[in-house]
């Protein structure tokens, strides 16, 4: 009937939005990722269909799988939720599986979610832009695809003026920081690693540019670049401080 | 008793989140901006204390002034929603905010809204990364301070390889694309600039790089760079292509 394409936020269930809520409640069929926390999932109406679609590192659901498996889904006279961490459109592949339902004249919606970039900084009181010291904020992924590389000019990019907020980015931390570095950000830059954000068991890591390579930091993490990875606004946060 | 840092997303009330709704309809005073609707308005109990501290152009209300004022009702036996559009931290001034009530011992939260730079693009069918095509986006702002200037090396982020979404930027978008032309964007990037982005009259604009300065785009708008941008995933979006 329709598959939504909805993103579930970076984890906390109240950061789900409202829309987001009501289909969950509403679907006869669920298609997660691994993302999709098991308090979110209980949302669901009895009965409700779940199919995990979760990639896992070495035995990965092909996309054209899940493509596929959407367009079956919406042909029948089902609602169809595909359940995404963080945003669909921000590194979700939410807009491949939009364009395969869109050509297969399959009706669909899109819910944006909280997307990490921003909620994950947030939670450990990281404003991603704020007056006077960011006037900008660049998301960009460090996960290079089997074979292929990541095509971002990183050397460019140290020289925007705004923060960097990498995702999938801890393995590829050391070759990132030495080319932001080699475009003239300088290695006393802030940076925070974010883990678990919004979570109970969140923890932040304070380090700096020159540092990143060997700070202990741990897959997955959110990572920021910048003046405001310095800050923390929020009143209560669980802040481990890197020795730099 | 607290006062919360609301991000009310790009304007459809059903893209709030489940825990702005429960805030919002908890509160006892609500300090708001232009932004927010009156239908996410009208979730609040009756008797509630509505202030619109919205900063009309010519007659704005201080920044200092308003900061005043959270720490002024935090210190009170009051419930207190600090309401914003889109997300807090994404140009809001939510930083500022919560360092006034920081350090002047107020007990705070920080609750991350959609932003209009992710959900006002996925509404017209645009997803702001995509394989293959944008691996980063950057979201930056065009409004300059008065007296002073953005400090975005514009001509540096022609070179990174995403998308760039660009919030307050109608009035300064000839200047923007001349800078990121001379930086050596082609001019013939799609563009889109997409009004009233999430509500019924959403209207979107299409056209190239080199035709931004001429395209008839009001204000404000969410205007969208990049290959993505000539994209369209939504099954019904309103969509006005300006002449090229």
């Amino acid at each position: 009937m329709t598959v939504h394409l909805v993103g579930a936020g970076p984890g906390d269930p109240e950061l789900l939005t409202v829309r987001a809520m009501r289909l969950i409640a509403n679907a006869d069929v669920i298609v997660h990722d691994a993302l999709a926390s098991d308090e979110i999932i209980a949302l669901a109406k009895p009965g409700v269909e779940l199919i995990d679609v979760g990639k896992k590192p070495g035995n990965p659901t092909p996309q054209e799988l899940i493509n596929t498996l959407l367009v079956h889904l919406g042909a029948q006279d089902l609602e169809v939720v595909r359940l995404k961490g963080g945003d669909p459109f921000v590194f979700g592949r939410g807009g491949e599986e939009a364009e395969a339902l869109q050509q297969a004249g399959i009706a669909h919606t899109i819910v944006p979610g909280i997307t990490s970039a921003i909620g994950v900084p947030a939670a450990a009181g990281i404003p991603v832009t704020h007056r006077n010291v960011s006037p900008a904020f660049t998301v960009v992924t460090g996960h290079r695809e089997k074979g292929g590389s990541s095509n971002i000019a990183w050397e460019a990019l140290a020289k925007v003026g705004g923060t960097i907020v990498i995702l999938m980015g801890v393995a590829e931390r050391a070759q990132i920081a030495a080319r932001l570095m080699a475009g003239g950000l300088p290695g006393d830059t802030p940076v925070a690693a974010i883990r678990f954000g919004t979570r109970a068991n969140q923890v932040t890591v304070r380090t700096t540019l020159d540092a990143l390579a060997e700070a202990q930091i741990q897959a997955p993490s959110t990572i920021v670049i910048g003046a405001v990875a310095a800050f923390d606004f929020s009143p209560a946060t669980t802040t481990d401080r890197a020795a730099i």
